[in-house]
């Protein structure tokens, strides 16, 4: 039994910052290192959305990918060009690590996902830099 | 227990049309976009093919990949500078989507790869475009 | 005295035959192997615009990227999922080689931005593969 | 009579923003767009320093690595993980647009390689996104 | 139940050479090919380290990125610039394959990963090219 | 007048050694760092060769890539899976840094080029890695 899945990459360029305000500056900056700098720095954000399903015997398609075009940028337009700890609601308690900004669009793609039959919502990654990279999954639990 | 796997890249530049002969243009057009431009149009593709197995003691690889190359690039050379609808015999009744291609690629590769060994193909990769991806595996089913 | 451009890249699919009416079939493989197949083959072409001009003090830039993406996105529209040879006027007596898109690509964004003050297309780079490029560029004479 | 250069790539994430105080939100979003977002938004900047010289025939070098790594480390720390309009000088009273931080890092890294003899910097091309890039060098006048 | 990885690149060069002593020159050209020429050739590897673990709901962080790097790099140390034969223990009794490079370097650092809570090493995959790696990771036995 | 250049690229893998052996171990150490490693290291080069000349009105080509090719692999093939240093003639009297195999591939294709009407070799571009690489062109004297 075969498995598919199509992936499409996206992009975005945001800012960030690391800092817990219940902490001092020292701890912020032993933890957080150059990440804790005041007014945020940025990077050129990489998302691969990755869905599953059966292809479809007619077109050929697991998912018509100017849907899935769609579907993705509506959500990565509350990101591009932010200053993610201010310019959106997710961040107010959690550290905008690549870890947090990928659990958040994993959610929010999977919701808008989830509304469509055939499909699932296998996998995100997301690059902050060509170097270092978060995959996020669904797991047996 | 450690698993392992080594991965090939091999790149081809084909051709292809989306149509459905039996769908009005207007239809074709709504569902398949630019692809169903009536003389096709084309890309560089890239496909990684990840071959699992035990690594031979005495020789260090799982597989030789003088073997893989001569096994996969005569399955690719069907492909290589063709124009997929008209110049292979997978496409007929299906459109040549990264999905198909990828399957009927899988499909060759395996039907190669079985008859050897100790080794089994666990996976393939397909790039349409550096930002478009399809992986075919074999799943539990 | 500081020189500065601006690139942008661009990028469109698109297929193409190698092939000169006028000489025989094996005249044809011969000199162009592969790309002579007769429905044509394809490539992810990606163009490199490049713009020289004067840094404007106010705003900072020699061009604004959008007015240069409105500007090559019209003229790569007429390339984009199209079969050159037969889908465009450009390569009805020439072949449709790397060389000779260039050439043509450089004409067409050269005479559009050529009616801007303060900027002059210096060069464009296009590739047919990763591995494959040409670059135009106005040479003295 | 050969001649000789070596680039090294650099790399650092900032962000920046484009706003003219004196001019109203609406000409700034026109002109801006996204890139007027208020708090900043950011990049993983990729900067290629070439130097030209003479090949020292007794080590092989245009310049030793280390001491090339060395300057231009020491200038990109001011830039990297910062926020380009406040947390550096140079930013005061232009846009930190690609072309200007282009220009900044020309003059500083000029400024210091500018002090050692049989060598130039001759070009320095800096990257905003694999997809937008800008090339300084030294004209002639 | 959604799982979370991380993902961290580094690299390395390193030379190495295919040779079984116990074998003739002949089976060793035949099985190895260029890769058995007598004082070695080489690669610049590039490592990608995974590692899964909870997000700590305080740094919103898997593992803290300057403790991963301390950890990889002193392991990478001992194979940078070197030649993989005679350099390290490693490889006198099999040979340096990429497959076994691999399962070396996932060995050497799950070992130390594993002392600490929360987190395990999932998975690795090196590149010995760009057109060619191994992963390795823990399957069910 | 426009200019018109084809680039290839093509790769090898070597290793080598930075070594004065009328030089101390301690300057050797001091000057070449990592480099001195006695049984040397590698890297996977990659060699862009850039052709200028006219276009061939009646084939599209500068050069038939099929020609140049085969000219610059044969060049090649003394390079790939080699030790540099001790299996090529090239560096008994000069340290295979970067600018000096760049220098010695230069002249190998320069002088088989060079014997060839209508193209010319403009510049090669030798990359040791990703982010460090030499150009050679010919200039004015």
């Amino acid at each position: 039994m075969k498995q598919v899945t199509i992936s499409k990459k996206f992009e975005f360029s945001a800012s960030h910052r690391y800092w817990k305000p219940d902490w001092s500056d020292e701890k912020n900056k032993q933890v957080f290192g150059l990440c804790t700098s005041p007014y945020g720095h940025g990077h050129n954000y990489e998302l691969h959305v990755t869905v599953s399903g059966t292809v479809d015997p007619v077109t050929g398609m697991i998912i018509n990918l100017s849907t899935l075009k769609e579907i993705v940028n509506k959500i990565i337009e509350r990101f591009d060009h932010k200053f993610l700890n201010l310019d959106t609601p997710y961040f107010k308690d959690r550290v905008p690590t690549t870890e947090n900004i990928a659990l958040v669009l994993f959610e929010l793609i999977d919701e808008r996902l989830s509304k469509r039959e055939n499909i699932k919502l296998q996998k995100i990654r997301l690059y902050e830099r060509h170097d270092l990279y978060v995959d996020v999954w669904r797991g047996e639990s």
